[in-house]
């Protein structure tokens, strides 16, 4: 987050005209826009999109017409600082950074905290990355480059460096003092960190606690000594877990030696809890990001890539149908109610799997629970598997007058959902333990499992059976 | 949240004994507790308990075995406040109110800030929650009387009422001797509010901006005067947007009469966050809430009302088939072939449809880009199903021998893919517009949908073509 000088009162008028009941930007004001921009009025942009926050100038990006964003950009230029960029879709805010010179980027990078101004270079082609780091002055170019030596979605690139770091002897009054002195601190901070001698985090302090304290209070005595310290190499993932475990609001970053190097404030992880717990669907369905702004090239890689996947599968279960054609011939009705095994199959795996993927990535299922869970759902398994059997074998039997048929497509699906219980469970599960991210591809193995066990139980019971018209 | 006095220093020893490199509580931990309490020795566990934090502590009730809950309960007494409660899972905490007397309830209640009472207050049964409401304190109880007068999920059961709001005329100093002076104020707090005659609010101001500015100035020239209101009956799910949105700390709550009520902080949306944008995914799958905690009678009753609605779908598809017996018995590899072209247009309607239930979820699809999003979708899937036609064309062509053949299934195939892809985002958007949660109900007409046309196309154009063996 980075600091901005309230100057215009959004009253409740313009919020309603600028959003509908759901909280999205009408089409009425995006067109707008976009028309005074078309007749040459940048003015007239300009007047309407003034009193915006920077979140809403940035969706109004994305909501234009992907090309209208350049000309858009060009009328709103005034206005389309770094706090701007820093929200928009890294998508659409490549198209626009494309557009500018390195001397502009860097221009716009220094406006912002370290966090900020990272994620927006971090996206850059390795070329144009030198050339605004060169564009940018020594200062913030040192704090950007070591921001950039750390991992990709490490701590190390989430945290800011500017934070308010006193020693452990100083009275709340010296703090209170320091503050008003020194100018050119920051004004973004929600707790004082206290450092020891080797500036070492031996304390955290919220500041309504130092509000309320008399200034000769030692510091050290109204310091929460317990706190959760956060290594730079940590992944954002695991940052985002922490704090919403423990609600932090702020929490210091250290490096190997132990020293305070940054902090991270809740507002950047929020969207990293949003991402992490909204991206599994995507992953699941095998949708990649799944951003709706992505080139539509690299889209249809990703999906082409997940749905070739699926058709060596589709083909592999196929295949267990190409063995029972003799028995299908003999009985072309097993054709028709077999795909009703395999896809009830498939719906109970994807059950069971949706909520392992889930658990998992909520630290839920652990060692101590695990064998408890798998339990737990193969008891579903055997319950929803014996209604449902009992309700297709019953239907079965009175459509077609034929019990036997009845009763093997009855085993059949309590086998199928037995199958899908435990795949359901048990591929996330092991997926998890061998360091694979489950929700990649457990979908894969479950759908590929309950095919192959509905057709291969199914017309394998009818052939043993030997059903026949 | 609720404020906590730092007692007990965790050293990042004990932290590594209690979580593996998952950040997951170690199974050992919990065994540990667990064999402490079956031989009696709750000294034991409380003092293997004591410096954990209260999210810890919920952690190892929800890992430990269903049976020792109580036990370990019993033998933790102590240690069990109400910041532990808040933290548990909601049927794990069910469990063991349900062994607690009224009273008792009522004392832990008192100790939580009014948002986190309510959330335990809300779940008992009426009877039980007339029976605690007596047993606490007039004050306390119409504070949650007033919460429980808001509908669920609102804005005005998220808000605490503790919050320091304070008049416009008021300097820095005032506020600081008001901070000092009054003992039974809130600490929790991040933000002053500062509010008019009528207690509307009119500005914000973050503790650091009074911090850093001199005593004699007035609070009116430091405050932000543009801020984010929540109505007090907004749904929790567009708070935490908002909160996302606009990156907010705290936000103040406001009544329809615009007076200033209450206050929501942004760890008690974080919860919300995760909660919202992970449950699509469950959703999608028809597991409801996918709580790994719920009595399993629970989940068998979700689960399977999904599965049998589905079971119905499938016999529809199925019955397409039906259509077409004399075709697959002239011809029984396409028997073998039919459930190839169904479920890859399954998965690419899949992945479309999370995309656009993610996209709708964050209000990134909106009316002003519904248009082009279907046209994006459109060619994405006429792009992905020429590919995979033409693989599978080729493929079956050599196999089988059979060109014709071959073109069926790519032309059915190319067909199945386009219906994917439209009514992949067709489905969800629909829904959205008539006011339904697309993430529920889109996964079965979308499926219906690529399961009737892939047996439909494939089927029908091979009995066009007069297909035979």
């Amino acid at each position: 987050m980075s600091e901005r000088e309230p100057e215009i009162e959004i009253d409740d008028v313009e919020i309603e005209t600028l959003h509908d009941e759901d909280d999205r930007m009408k089409s009425s004001f995006v067109d707008a826009v976009v028309e005074c921009v078309e007749q040459g009025d940048d003015e007239g942009a300009r007047a309407l999109v003034r009193p915006l926050h920077p979140a809403d100038v940035a969706d109004l990006f994305e909501l234009a017409p992907q090309d209208m964003r350049r000309p858009i950009a060009k009328a709103l230029a005034e206005l389309l600082d770094g706090d701007v960029l820093a929200e928009m879709n890294e998508w659409v805010r490549d198209e626009l950074i494309d557009a500018l010179q390195p001397h502009e980027v860097a221009e716009i990078a220094t406006q912002l905290d370290t966090d900020d101004a990272v994620a927006i270079i971090e996206e850059l082609e390795e070329e144009e990355q030198r050339a605004v780091l060169r564009a940018m002055e020594p200062d913030d170019r040192a704090a950007i480059e070591e921001a950039l030596s750390y991992p990709e979605e490490s701590a190390g690139r989430l945290m800011q460096r500017d934070l308010i770091a006193v020693p452990e002897h100083w009275t709340v009054g010296d703090v209170l003092d320091y503050l008003r002195r020194n100018e050119d601190l920051t004004t973004d901070f929600w707790e004082i960190f206290v450092v020891d001698h080797f500036h070492h985090p031996v304390g955290t302090c919220k500041l309504s606690w130092v509000m309320r304290t008399p200034r000769s209070i030692a510091i050290a005595d109204v310091m929460q000594r317990e706190q959760t310290l956060i290594p730079a190499d940590m992944d954002q993932e695991e940052v985002a877990l922490r704090f919403q475990k423990y609600a932090l609001i702020s929490a210091a970053v250290t490096d190997p030696a132990g020293r305070l190097v940054g902090m991270i404030t809740v507002d950047d992880v929020v969207h990293i809890i949003q991402e992490e717990a909204g991206e599994d669907i995507l992953k699941l369905s095998g949708a990649g990001d799944g951003d709706i702004n992505e080139p539509i090239l690299q889209t249809v890689k990703v999906r082409l890539s997940w749905l070739v996947v699926n058709l060596g599968t589709a083909i592999l279960a196929a295949s267990v149908v190409g063995l029972f054609q003799g028995t299908i011939s003999r009985l072309v009705v097993l054709a028709v109610l077999m795909p009703i095994v395999s896809g009830m199959g498939g719906n109970a795996g994807t059950q069971t799997m949706a909520v392992a993927v889930r658990a998992l990535a909520l630290n839920q299922l652990t060692s101590s629970n695990t064998q408890r869970m798998i339990l737990r759902e193969l008891k579903i398994a055997l319950t929803n598997g014996l209604c449902l059997g009992l309700l297709i074998g019953l239907a079965v039997t009175i459509l077609y007058g034929n019990p036997q048929l009845g009763l093997v497509i009855c085993l059949a699906m309590l086998i199928n959902n037995i199958t899908a219980g435990l795949v359901g469970i048990l591929v996330p599960v092991t997926l998890d333990t061998v360091g694979a991210d489950p929700a990649v591809s457990s979908a894969v193995f479950v759908t590929t499992a309950t095919d192959v066990m509905g057709f291969f139980s199914f017309l394998g019971l009818a052939a043993l059976w030997g059903l026949h018209g």
